[in-house]
């Protein structure tokens, strides 16, 4: 667990202070509040939108644009039957318990995590011990409120063991933890009922006709797996090839909490690689990364309790088998590059490998990335083998082949079970249900087709039950044959598997900011500690401030040429011109992670030099205009470093306000 | 009406032929196809995708960075309250009659234009006249099934009127011209029953509770107007100012058709710009597009039945009344160039000014921006000015003030009756809707107020009646004050009016492939035309195709070196290494939209020069590796033209496959 978080600079985190600077500087915002709020919905302000419109367009550039992959973008309505066929309708849901006094609705999981978590920090309290932050019992709302009280050692160990194996319980476990450790709701004095399933999705109706149920996607994923056969051909239908879509997903949490961490609305960006199985799922551009080392921890360090990672290079960790196949790998390390750009603190950055009950049963591996925040190990980056499920479930349901064609090299003989409808009887026979029955006949194994072509040899009809329809079918030999045939095959036809890198954007944005979140001293010692958000520049949602040193009109025409000179080249500016100190001019600044500021004082007016501030270290050069500019652009595109205009213009230390 | 449409040079435009380039090279394709499809619903593939992300990206600069706006980026799921104070609850409707025989849901507006058009159509064709391709009976699936039939000249006169007018009928209205002009569907040989309103938003439920409704948002404007006060505040207070969304917003259609243009799910993008009534709407940048020339169809040429326009400079048209003020006049000058960059056909653009009926009745003035399509005039922006309406009804029904103080430089002496409730009584008297009824009795008028204080005085107790309580409400004397007080008055409060230009994406992109499309002559006379999609540079979604010869390896280290070259600058480029002929991959490109295409032939691996191509003139100059490059950036940044490359690098007729 999470030790108590510390600043870029390494000073310990005051999450209060960085609350306030992200809602005074409109980070964000709780959605709706003059409303009085609606839980897990924020809004973004200014700031926000750009730093996430910032990580997104580099995302696209590193993933889509460097990988060649097909982006789509798809609605995120979606019909029932699609979710169904996913298996969403029936196992996208999380245990809630209801309180049998008050009626409250509790999250399971997060129902015996908080208890367990409360006790084993009354515990510390009872023995002295110091609290990290993340325990803070005034922090957790309900099943916090615990004195403080001694636990033995065995229960102390047995409450950890059960908190690391938290994900890897199913709902009647959860229910027998939370009678079996009596985990009381402090609020009624009853343990809550029985752990139930709450489908997570937000369902409505689509078009005037209420019979058309709809959901909004939890994922981007199936919206991208539907496309598969379009996406194929427009890939010349070469394989491996991997598609990718950025977009909102939603999730109906019973009860969010722990800001833009859990949310009911949120961006999402995922990749699908559709590759094919049998070739070991190889990567071409794995030989590149091989040495890369990434830090990881894996599932038996996990199953043993414990959390101690380790630096693999990929290369060794694919060779070995503990990560599954190079594909998986070679994203791995593309995700580990990815955060090194957008700045995330490396440090602070791990690979968990899922324990075999986490995953999903057909799932060969799972990764995520997780980011180290003042809320824990946050999970940021999910990349799972799905194996090819999703496309068998939706070309189940269809009829619709996703699967690949393959020219073969030398064509093989192959005799076959085949289903041969007689049109004629057939149709009339199930009319609008005719197709239904079809593919279902065809979706039956060799073996099932052998034995119903036996039965209709010797019966003269089979009786059939079809999915989705309500009677059994019995079907006459003249309506159907079923026959062995002889084929020569010259295609080889497969359903990819999927390897998916998926993206949780708000939660990778919240975490940069904790990570490039520090405080400077005030200079006059007045003025409490100032926040700083150094953002490297290619994030950083304004580059550049323009500040006149007041709201003389003298100083408003350089102001404007500069401020058009540098928007005309695409670089992201803001003036000031409040009347606030130059001081608290920067300081606003600061907070908003601007890493430049230009100053137009009144020398400019007579000599048109400006001065160039730089965020991080606060020093300052003084040049004509154009030399400026240039110097911004070359800072902004990363072509240079501070150091290196340091080198170039001369230090300015004049007018300090 | 809209005449035959033609392409980009002039051609007549085969629509068919159109829609199966863009279903060929998935710009966008129906949604769920596979499952049978979703009315209203698409999905965009890669070159969809990266238009509307170029188109998207040049806006936020166009508007957000040049005005220097502040962007928001809420969510789309909003509280039923929310929606109940807009009056989207009651008022986001459309009208929907039923068959009375097979029980179809039909729009009614719809219904009476499909009926009436092709009632002139039939009148036409028994005429001899050339019938438009939008008025074509055989793109009308059920009204437009209509014979050759000839009807008066005052019937056609009356039907063009109502045409015109359309936009402007009531419920009862619409039905009434149903009966009156014996609207049979032809379906069922019966006049559909009477219109009823069918709410368009879809609904859904937040959180576990049922109690909690929730709609996905009909526009993204009441996500800014909820968020009103802290922008104010994040921009220093000071006025005007804008703010600006883009995101997703969602219209349940009651029956969706014509692709892009009327969808169920669809991106929009809304600027609200703040300003003072008082103000008279001034615009401080007006004086610099006073002189721009706008296309201009008023109210009154259409309350005639007509459709004729007339280029007016933006200055005269604010002048003389016609635009109601210089924001709004400054937002359509902004539209109108926004438009020209993204490369829209000028001559198929015109500004429609909303009729009476038409607008919300608190709209001081609106009009669109329409694009000429093959499906006729299409709104693609609105813009309109929304007054104080729904900043007073949020205001009104949560009791925030979304309102700007401003210090006055004379203070003003005011008699004002107050309202002052004695908690200790007032408080228990109410328990929970203690705030809703103080709330009520602030929102009164002073002459309310008045008479209630004399009621107070005399009876010792009012009954009131207050919105949402269920129980008329009795408040004694002993509970509340209400009297006349002096105040000196420094600081003015005002309710901001808005101005809200607001973009369909969607749309505007559907127009522009439109606006860009034209075909060439096969060459050879063998193939049939060629589609070509002549996108600007600046929002085609790739801008160089770099084609080997042939899939010879000894191609590879150079294509590989030149896409590393040109990604690494951030251009967006892709290969094509498929064993096609160079003639079929350049016509695949040309109707991607690709501007430019960089060839490796056997002559590159000896002297490291290749060629490029420019896609609309199809001539090609050939340079070594880093001229090419250079030419690439100078022409994708717009900073040079193919004629000034031409006059640059030597011309190439060499290889044509």
């Amino acid at each position: 667990m999470a030790a108590n978080t510390t600043t870029l600079k390494g000073q310990p985190l005051d999450r209060p202070a960085l609350d306030a600077l992200l809602r005074r500087r409109m980070f964000y915002t709780p959605g709706f509040e003059i409303y009085g709020g609606s839980a897990g919905l924020f809004d973004m302000g200014p700031p926000g939108v750009t730093l996430q419109d910032n990580i997104i367009s580099l995302w696209k550039k590193h993933f889509i644009n460097e990988e060649a992959m097909l982006e789509v973008d798809t609605t995120v309505l979606t019909p029932y039957d699609v979710l169904k066929a996913s298996g969403h309708c029936d196992k996208f849901t999380d245990w809630m318990c209801k309180d049998p006094k008050n009626g409250e609705l509790l999250r399971a999981d997060h129902w015996v995590k908080d208890t367990l978590k409360a006790r084993l920090n009354a515990n510390k309290l009872a023995r002295g011990e110091t609290v990290t932050e993340e325990e803070d019992p005034k922090k957790k709302k309900k099943a916090g409120k615990v004195a403080a009280q001694k636990l033995s050692d065995d229960v102390v160990k047995e409450y950890e063991g059960i908190l690391a194996r938290l994900d890897n319980y199913t709902g009647a476990e959860l229910g027998e933890l939370i009678v079996k450790h009596d985990m009381k709701n402090p609020a009624t004095g009853v343990i809550p009922g029985e752990p139930k399933q709450f489908n997570l999705m937000f369902q409505t109706q689509i078009g005037p006709n209420s019979a058309n149920v709809g959901f909004l996607r939890p994922e981007t994923a199936q919206g991208q797996f539907l496309n598969f056969s379009k996406l194929l051909e427009f890939n010349n239908n070469s394989m491996p090839f991997a598609s990718a879509c950025v977009g909102r997903s939603y999730r109906n949490e019973i009860s969010p909490r722990g800001g833009l961490l859990r949310v009911r609305e949120f961006l999402m960006a995922e990749i699908e690689h559709f590759v094919d199985p049998e070739s070991g799922k190889k990567h071409a551009r794995f030989a590149e990364v091989a040495d890369t080392e990434l830090v990881l921890l894996d599932r038996h360090t996990q199953q043993d309790g414990k959390t101690d990672v380790r630096k693999v290079k990929i290369g060794e960790a694919v060779s070995s088998g503990l990560v599954n196949n190079e594909t998986l790998g070679y994203y791995l390390v593309r995700i580990n590059k990815f955060m090194e750009k957008i700045g995330v603190d490396m440090s602070k950055l791990r690979f968990r490998q899922h324990m075999a009950n986490e995953m999903a049963h057909y799932a060969a591996d799972c990764w995520d990335c997780e980011l180290l925040t003042s809320s824990g190990w946050v999970e940021c980056v999910g990349c799972a083998d799905r194996a090819a499920y999703d496309l068998e479930a939706h070309a189940k349901r269809t009829g619709s082949p996703l699967t690949v064609r393959e020219r073969l090299e030398t064509p093989i003989e192959e005799e076959k079970w085949e289903v041969e409808p007689n049109r004629k009887v057939f149709g009339p026979l199930f009319k609008k249900d005719a197709k239904t029955v079809e593919n279902h006949l065809i979706s039956l194994s060799q073996e099932e087709l052998a034995a119903l072509s036996k039965q209709l040899a010797e019966e003269k009809k089979i009786i059939i039950t079809v999915p989705g329809l309500a009677d059994a079918s019995t079907i006459g030999a003249e309506a159907l044959k079923i026959e062995l045939k002889k084929n020569t095959i010259h295609t080889r036809e497969y359903f990819p598997h999927v390897i998916e890198p998926s993206f949780g954007i708000g939660r990778i944005m919240y975490s940069l900011i904790e990570h490039s979140y520090w405080t400077r001293a005030a200079d006059d010692g007045g003025d409490e500690a100032r926040g700083v958000l150094s953002f490297p520049p290619i994030v950083a949602p304004t580059k550049v401030l323009v500040v006149p040193l007041s709201n003389n009109p003298d100083f408003k025409p350089l102001t404007d040429k500069i401020c058009r000179k540098l928007t005309s080249q695409g670089i992201w500016v803001r003036t000031d011109i409040s009347g606030a100190t130059i001081g608290k001019r920067y300081s606003r600044n600061d907070e908003l992670g601007t890493p430049l500021g230009i100053t137009i004082d009144f020398q400019s007016t007579s000599d048109n030099t400006v001065t160039l501030r730089d965020r991080d270290s606060m020093t300052q050069v003084r040049g004509d205009e154009d030399a400026i500019i240039d110097a911004v652009r070359s800072l902004v595109t990363g072509q240079k470093t501070w150091a290196d205009i340091e080198k170039e213009l001369p230090k300015f230390d004049g007018q300090k306000a």
